[in-house]
């Protein structure tokens, strides 16, 4: 359990400037992130815990499909940014002048570290049985512009993962394992509904990349979905004048403005023949390797689903993803009866935020509304003769009284 | 429990060059961390999951003494580091170009960044009564040269902290409270018997600063500890051909090599001076605020544990630290008897990395002294004959035989 008291952060009364989304202006409203720079934001205490809470959705999914979790550098090699012919093409990459005269990159994707770390230890066929890695990690991007608060940044976190495989018909397998991981990550954060696998440029290898796209009303990116298949399409791919649907050939669509969340690569070879990767087959014969490459945007989902499940208010955040799963406002004297109700609540693994502070119920509803936390314990004199607490949903208007 | 078949990496036969130090080159030997460049690694399963082992020993203690963590950005503003007279001062500051025509530094420390950030939530003196904050977060260095492997990084994961007080009283008592914190961290990594608390040249506002420095046998630093009362003051403090106790004024020290783990300051009001914190007291005048900042070397730690732990031939791991509690070779065809001690084991809060990987006994012996897990267990036909499983301590030669 966490005691409101002992955090040294405030909400607002009306949300501050700077952000062109509601999202990203809630969580500074009741103070879950601060500014550093437009375009990155530092996490208080309440706003790292949704953040964490996301991440360990994702890990635990990615763990689930067989993926190891490494951890690799935010700075990068120019040589291997070079030998993927992108140190001049990339356009948002920073570049890091060292004391030793020389630059780095700051790293906004990792093909260029993680594709020569895996290449040590490959040799065999073997060794490619089952060769995926991922990390959640900071990326950076040089942007002109970054206004969009969480959902466009300088400085974010990320989840990327990559694999390596002998043939394409390996890579094209893997490659729904880790869409079905996706569609269970989007399951769990309450996003199914609202996110559209969706068909994109493809890269060098192949005819489609596929992103997931999310609607929460705001977005960068324009879809078009088959009223027929439901297949969605990036605005990138498709004649808007004379749609024709890339899955089955129908010509009516719906448009939708969509944010978004997710990518998924097939990258051919274009970055294990830049750093000479090949394995041995049981035949003796060299061959070349194949890789895919899986992100996810953990903050930018973070200022998605804060977007999303708002009300006309406040957040309010899904069970799985909110900073605690129970606020307990304590009135009067009764925090050792909350700390008892806490560790009752904690052995059924729900986290518990008390609200104990000296101050009035004015404002500990009004921080409680802010925080959205899905919820809300209030325990007082007046409930304590009602027979209990009283415990109220955030999405609902009424209370019931619950004995302890 | 994680299957060693699932992992892509490997190990080495023999020590890679690269590292000047014995810990970072068993480490890159076992396969646990891979440069990206030099000051820079990158972890791999084994290798991220000791890292973490570490951070959330440090993560408790912190927790315990009522700190919130936090995380803070990477990228820092240059008007900030402006306004401490730092952006000219700090020789080893990175400083990135931005696309907007602007630099940013990649921040060595934060207190460019948390005075700022505390400054807004603090008004009056109520807001001071239990002010601290922590994160545990990758720093970056400009160094010129880095050539110690995990001990002198261009990128590195440290934990630090700050704290905000109304006077020096109540900062000098949270710091002996925050130093009681760190004594207990050093107690549960296995260093309290090396580790000595060393008065060192202070800043601006005090007399000295506190460094804590390990013997491992390597190191950057000299001490010398006063034979007397054990209090130890760092080659800078002191006058070599002159010694005398900076605490009880004897005259006879012992000199060691040792290497820097942590440093604790008082920072009085050098940063919140440059950023204007001020708060109101209970009386309604305005007073300064005073700080303290403590950090620690994640990171660094990792390799000096490495280092300090090993025995003549590889690494040894306190089981506080280890990435697995337990390590199960399995010869022949137990995988599943394994999988259940497995379970059995990791009821008991144990952590289990089973070796079944289609390799001989040889092999498995050999990476499992390469990983120096403190407990290994080998499941065989040959020891389900005796009766169950050998289980052996990494630290001794002979293992018994346990029933299941």
């Amino acid at each position: 359990m966490l005691l409101l008291s002992n955090l040294p952060f405030k909400t607002q009364k009306s949300m501050p400037s700077g952000s062109d989304n509601r999202g990203t202006g809630l969580l500074l409203q009741a103070g879950f992130i601060r500014m550093t720079l437009a375009g990155a934001y530092n996490y208080t205490t309440l706003g790292l815990k949704t953040l964490r809470n996301i991440e360990n959705i994702v890990r635990e999914e990615m763990d689930a499909i067989g993926s190891s979790e490494i951890l690799m550098t935010a700075l990068g090699a120019r040589e291997n940014w070079e030998k993927t012919e992108r140190w001049d093409t990339v356009d948002i990459l920073f570049k890091l002048p060292s004391a030793e005269g020389r630059e780095y990159a700051l790293n906004p994707t990792h093909e260029e570290v993680v594709t020569p770390l895996i290449g040590e230890f490959i040799q065999s066929y073997k060794d490619l049985e089952n060769c995926s890695v991922y990390q959640i990690q900071n990326k950076f991007r040089n942007e002109k512009r970054a206004k969009s608060g969480l959902l466009r940044g300088r400085e974010f976190l990320m989840k990327d993962m990559y694999s390596f495989h002998r043939t394409q018909e390996e890579l094209d397998a893997y490659f729904e394992v880790a869409h079905s991981a996706y569609d269970r990550v989007f399951e769990r954060l309450g996003l199914s509904d609202s996110t559209h696998y969706t068909f994109a440029s493809g890269g060098d290898f192949s005819k489609y990349s596929y992103e997931f796209q999310t609607e929460v009303g705001i977005g960068e990116d324009e879809i078009f979905i088959c009223t027929k298949c439901d297949q969605a399409h990036n605005k990138e791919i498709i004649d808007e004048n004379h749609f024709v649907c890339a899955e089955c050939a129908h010509t009516e669509c719906e448009k939708k403005i969509v944010s978004e969340v997710a990518n998924i690569f097939k990258l051919g070879s274009r970055f294990s023949d830049a750093f000479g990767l090949k394995y041995q087959d049981a035949d003796g014969q060299t061959k070349n390797i194949v890789m895919g490459c899986y992100g996810i945007g953990i903050s930018r989902l973070m200022g998605l689903i804060a977007e999303k499940f708002a009300d006309e208010k406040w957040l309010i955040w899904p069970e799985n993803v909110a900073p605690f799963w129970y606020e307990i406002i304590v009135i009067g004297d009764h925090l050792e009866v909350a700390k008892t109700l806490a560790k009752k609540l904690e052995s059924e693994w729900k986290s518990v935020l008390i609200d104990d502070r000296n101050t009035g119920f004015g404002q500990k509803a009004g921080d409680a509304d802010l925080f959205g936390i899905p919820n809300r314990i209030i325990l007082s004199d007046k409930t304590i003769e009602k027979g209990g607490y009283e415990l109220k949903k955030r999405t609902e208007s009424e209370g019931i009284i619950v004995s302890m």
